[in-house]
């Protein structure tokens, strides 16, 4: 899956990673050529993408002169060694990940219950347990923080995502990497066979 | 931990953590102002940061226009609800996490004894078990191979890393977080304890 337009059933699952993943590298370009990537927490409502962060930090300063952001989140499910599939060459040494990347436009929230809105989103995520008052800017005890936090959203023009499981390998070589892992059987080498499985085209057909 | 000029022992630590880590975040610059923030596994050998990637990518091409490039690698330990350590407010919620990040100008490696000792390096670190012919420029079953990958070097002109373990906290709410961590007890929440310690001013300090 690499494409721009997705039917309902790819945006679930991207919409259900960016929900997994707790946080994704921001990308902002200077004047004079240099970039910056900023690794930082965030939530995704399906519209936009949220996080946070210092107003006077040296993000926000790139942002405020130029507004073209990119944003990546990845996650690597497994390293694939080469020995899965060919006793000898290197070369088919492989990893298989799920990424999703983002170019779009940043801007700065600044209404007060716009901010708690968004401050909301991102704890609902982070801290799902609960455990604090509901974020209003009509609270007293929040609204100087409301005001003292930098919030900012970023309106994606292009999204594209990438699930990279063995979806190039032939029979033969899908099996050798299924049983390597199987026998190998690290933290996320099940759910990576799950993933292969999902996402195969010959897989899919059957 | 936030500086660009780093001591012996800081340096082992960064290249500790480059090492543990499979994933990078590269990000690159166009002149019509976007960036672009790739995925990649690396290797860091003390010098410099060598990727590869296919010749004919955007990644490349982007390169190839703007050679200022910035590099990104993220671990995060924990999110820290506020809970641990305020009974009311969401504002204390946190992540502890590692970064570098690095500022730097990428160079294309294109002799091919240069190349084949650049994949060793990452062969040795993702495949540390072996099961492969060594990587020879001179081994025909390789030397195709070897033509058509691109392999880059980044050299780094500015490395600053962060280690965020709450080394702001008081000493109250920094038990409060130990103690939740330890109650919690989530994958990393007992490395994360660890981590605090190392790195907490008054805990350098006894």
């Amino acid at each position: 899956m690499r494409r721009k337009e997705f039917n309902v059933e790819e945006e679930t699952e991207i919409r259900e990673f960016l929900q997994e993943m707790s946080i994704g590298f921001l990308g902002t370009a200077q004047e004079d050529g240099w970039s910056r990537v900023t690794p930082l927490n965030f939530v995704y409502d399906g519209s936009f993408i949220y996080f946070h962060g210092s107003l006077a930090g040296e993000k926000m300063k790139q942002m405020a002169q130029n507004n073209k952001v990119s944003f990546t989140v990845a996650k690597e499910y497994a390293v694939i060694p080469s020995h899965f599939t060919d006793p000898r060459l290197a070369c088919p040494a492989s990893s298989f990940f799920k990424s999703v990347m983002v170019r779009g436009r940043v801007e700065k929230v600044d209404d007060l219950d716009e901010k708690a809105h968004v401050l909301a989103l991102l704890m609902t995520k982070l801290q799902p347990e609960g455990g604090y008052d509901p974020i209003l800017a009509s609270d007293p005890a929040y609204a100087g923080h409301l005001k003292a936090v930098a919030v900012c959203r970023i309106v994606p023009e292009t999204m594209t995502a990438k699930f990279k499981f063995g979806q190039n390998l032939n029979e033969t070589k899908f099996s050798g990497v299924v049983d390597g892992l199987q026998v190998r059987n690290r933290e996320l080498d099940l759910d990576t066979i799950d993933q292969m499985k999902k996402y195969c085209p010959f897989h899919r057909e059957k």
